[in-house]
């Protein structure tokens, strides 16, 4: 099983740690540290030897950031881990602080007692973070001192080691573009720039086509990369990843080398006056630091495999269509599954979400889920980032909604759909509620629109009809999907932030959704792939659309016909049509008769 | 009358023009100068003697810069002015190049000669312009260089002194809000910095409450000022323009100072190590290099007085209802009788616009047009930033559609609107496009969204309708609008650009178009504001929504009913019902007829 639902964190840890850190803080001459929530790589997940701040604090959310100073400590969350937080650490030792309105930067100019050395290992906070850090540690009158080893890792006595997962080929069959091709296409957009520094394990995994498994849920290859703009290119990795079947695929487009030689890389690119391309938003500082000593010229800007890899090409798209129509199977089996059993009672979250596992695992292709399954029964379902342990575990009851988040990681795509379904007979407050919901989902699967267009344009047609009612949620619309890689990727996304135009071949989800705290929650999310559209007689200009690529009923019972158009019903018919269509070679009699009814024409 | 209709522009003499200038940059020792259209505050109109881009080159469009090196010249213009600067420049002299396509920053990394010196007159260009151009001279191997006086005034010998227009007060009746109080709220905003740059009229006109005359049909006083963290106000301005009751109201909130004396204001904030709030988009590089030089500290953050002006207070919002109301009688009196007339023949472009504005001026409180007047029939209604010369101006034919942009200066609100009539009747394809149009104008109209909701999340509310049809428009959907102040002001807008949160009293445009190049050209504009929503039952949060301040008929003529929702019907025909009740009292009887069958219920 790829899911746990133990309840790791224990807040009478907490003080010992913070003491001995604290200690450790004191021998070096320190007045404080900064623990973020990052590795090297900034990225959602991280292996256990980086659980730096779980270690410390307990808190298991997927980001935060704590401050120790030697007489007061705060932890700094997200609105979704408000809660969480709370039962998580010692709130005597770390206050917990919301990162926006009281964000680290403030805390740090109120708190920072003149003169002191608040300390960071430039390894694991990026470029952008630390010169905010900076500036606020000097309005203190403090300073901002990175240093060579991190002070938390000599105390924690058990940290695991680093990973050491083995790097594999991804066949060019699921990725569609050899990495010769791949690189020639990204060295000649660094527009004047000698090479370009990457640091995302998942640039790292496109460019070379190799998948890793250093991370949960993600297949990451945690290593660095240089690309160089003749072309040429430098894998800095863990050698003991790297395989005789990793090393010959590797062979003829990239450099291997040790780990440990990036140092002395980035110190040739400054001996050569070289200008580097670096991510200030996603670059470890201590890489910039390097640089810049080495006497090489900086240039800020995107990781140049951020765009390429976000379009993906006919080979990834036909894969994610076959990892839907598995997926959707599996799913479906699942659902069949509940219709039957939960109505009788006895259903958990623990065992739904551990039955939809199985489901996944039985066709054969499982790779991983692509995160944790947000199995939310009730009011649980109104926590958007739900993660059932089983401290937490509700029973699936009559008149209650049951959302059920969930994803998984197959060789040919990743997938992630969210389905909310009735046990027994919805209430008429909460089929208003999903229609609302589902008139947003059908707005955004069909809309039309100009190449040019940002995800941020198309944000409000997933929230009118709940903005007409007075009534909103507070997530995005829509993040981008990797193929067999990071289940949120970027640029795309279908929020107010999403700035960047949708372009074909970029998947990206379509999930409104409606939380009653305290009662329920509903979400319908399918994966969206950008196509161009048909052309209409008579239009003039090329448009976009989206192809929807899941493929799962929508809970009927939840739908309240007389609040749809004649177009939404006709798209609701449709689909369900498709998906009976898609789905029915190879599912069982029992499934069958099940989703049959589950598409019925309505 | 505010509006002319002369062609101005004679490529004949450019030649001669840019010879004088190239002599005189020789003669300085310069091999190359930039001209912006900007004068020293950045706004929308200039004064006569800043018109300096137009005087060498001809070109009289509202953007645009030229570049002039010893053997070559170019001039930059975005997507409204490809063909204008054809028929106004010598072609030969001055190269048009695309401001986005080919911008300035590469055609100087491509043209400018290894060594060469490109001045600029640091007073014309923003920090921020001015660091992207230094930036390309250097990769060119040049260098940019700033003069003290500019070279083209020198060889401009006709040109016209500065403007000198009295200030007259703005009365607390418009302004509601005494200047004493707003300053406290600027001064109170400033988060840290000692002191706020004022570069821009329209900050300046606002935070001092008073109007000015020294462009065109904004009354703007050209004048710098510094607002102090402690509310104390410096007002740096051609002492001419200040008569003995502008004095008297000033007197209290606000130093007043000779123009003349900002170098030194800014020499002693920088002696004193002060901390300086400055606009890099919109600050001239010579204030900031000055205040550099000096030792002040320099803070780059959006001009202060933006949000709180865009944020009208009751008074002002109370102020643009009546100047809408007078304003809509104008207009619906130009209606009826170009509704009557125009049919039967011998109406043209020119003589609509001026019985427009005729009808204006009988209102007897026109203070100017708030920018000239597009008036264009068939084709040039196509044309999005058309101006009506006596070189262009077509006649009135039954079957075209006819366009009027138009807006007034009162001393209680500021006007613009558009609407579409048809000449005769309307074909089946214009009333297919003015319908889209419509749609999307109601679209916004009835948006209700909550607050935090930018304008660039509401834009695709708009297009909706037009993209279903393979169509949209290459425009913005909403601009800001002043109190008696600039027609396009921010930071609000509707547009894929528009990342500001919407807030109650935000003045803005809603118009959506379409254009139909060679043919004809449609837009539905009509000005909003702001408003909390009323909240409906079973709503959980506040929402914000429009109220429609324009009043005027929309053309029936042009409206395929089948094309609209039952909910756009009911939309219209309470607008065209409220249109009839507010604007009946005080309109002639031919023309209340005409508004009768013009306002019909559909």
């Amino acid at each position: 099983m790829f899911q746990t639902y133990d309840d790791t964190a224990n807040p009478a840890l907490v003080a010992e740690r913070a003491k001995r850190l604290r200690d450790e803080l004191k021998r070096r001459g320190l007045d404080g540290f900064l623990i973020p929530r990052a590795d090297e790589h900034q990225g959602e997940y991280v292996p256990p030897h980086a659980e730096r701040l779980r270690w410390l604090t307990g808190f298991s959310g997927s980001a935060g950031l704590a401050i120790v100073l030697t007489d007061k400590a705060a932890i700094f969350i997200d609105g979704r881990y408000t809660l969480q937080v709370r039962s998580q650490t010692d709130v005597n030792i770390f206050e917990p602080q919301h990162l926006i309105e009281q964000p680290p930067v403030r805390w740090i100019e109120e708190h920072l007692p003149k003169g002191a050395k608040l300390a960071y290992d430039p390894w694991l906070h990026t470029i952008d973070a630390i010169a905010r850090y900076k500036a606020a540690a000097e309005k203190a009158g403090g300073t901002l001192v990175p240093i060579d080893t991190n002070p938390l890792d000599a105390v924690w006595t058990d940290q695991p080691p680093p990973p050491d997962a083995p790097v594999q080929p991804h066949e060019l069959k699921y990725a569609g573009e050899p990495a010769s091709e791949k690189l020639k296409r990204v060295s000649a957009s660094l527009d004047g720039a000698d090479a370009a520094m990457l640091t995302m394990p998942d640039s790292i995994a496109w460019a070379f086509n190799i998948r890793g498994g250093d991370v949960g849920h993600t297949p990451l290859p945690l290593s660095f990369a240089l690309i160089h703009a003749d072309g040429h290119a430098e894998l800095f990795i863990d050698e003991r990843k790297v395989g005789p079947e990793a090393r010959a695929h590797l062979g003829n487009v990239v450099s291997l080398r040790p780990k440990d030689d990036l140092a002395k890389a980035l110190d040739d690119l400054g001996a050569d006056k070289k200008t580097v391309l670096v991510d200030p938003a996603t670059c470890a500082s201590w890489i910039n630091d390097r640089l810049q000593t080495a006497g090489a010229k900086i240039k800020r800007g995107t990781d140049p495999c951020e765009l390429p890899k976000a379009c993906k090409n006919a080979a990834e798209i036909d894969g994610t269509r076959a990892a839907h129509l598995r997926d959707g199977r599996a799913l479906t089996r699942f659902l069949a599954w509940l219709g039957q059993t939960a109505p009788r009672g006895g259903i958990d979250e623990i065992t739904a979400s551990k039955k939809l596992e199985a489901f996944r695992a039985d066709t054969g292709a499982l790779k991983d889920l692509s995160f944790d399954t947000i199995s939310g029964a009730g009011p649980n379902g109104a926590i958007v980032h739900y993660r059932v342990t089983q401290g937490t575990n509700q029973p699936l009851q009559p008149g209650e909604l049951f959302l059920v988040d969930s994803g998984a990681q197959y060789l040919d795509g990743t997938t992630d759909v969210t389905r909310t379904v009735a046990i027994g007979r919805a209430s008429a407050e909460q089929r208003d509620r999903f229609t609302r919901v589902l008139k947003g989902h059908i707005g955004i699967a069909t809309a039309r629109f100009p190449e040019g267009t940002s995800g941020s344009q198309l944000d409000a047609l997933a929230r009118m009809s709940l903005w007409k009612a007075g009534l909103d949620y507070d997530h995005g619309t829509g993040h981008g999907v990797g193929s067999y890689l990071s289940v949120h990727e970027g640029p795309q996304r279908i929020s107010k932030l999403g700035s960047v135009p949708l372009r074909p071949g970029m998947i990206i989800s379509n999930e409104p959704g409606y939380y009653k705290t305290g009662a329920y929650g509903i979400r319908i999310e399918n994966l969206l792939v950008v196509t161009p559209a048909t052309m209409i007689e008579g239009g003039e200009r090329p448009m976009l659309g989206f192809e929807t690529l899941t493929l799962a009923p929508i809970d009927l019972n939840c739908v309240e016909a007389s609040l749809l158009t004649a177009e939404e019903i006709e798209w609701l018919n449709a689909y369900h049509a498709r998906v009976r269509e898609a789905l029915t070679p190879g599912l069982d009699a029992e499934t069958l008769a099940w989703l049959k009814d589950a598409t019925r024409t309505i």
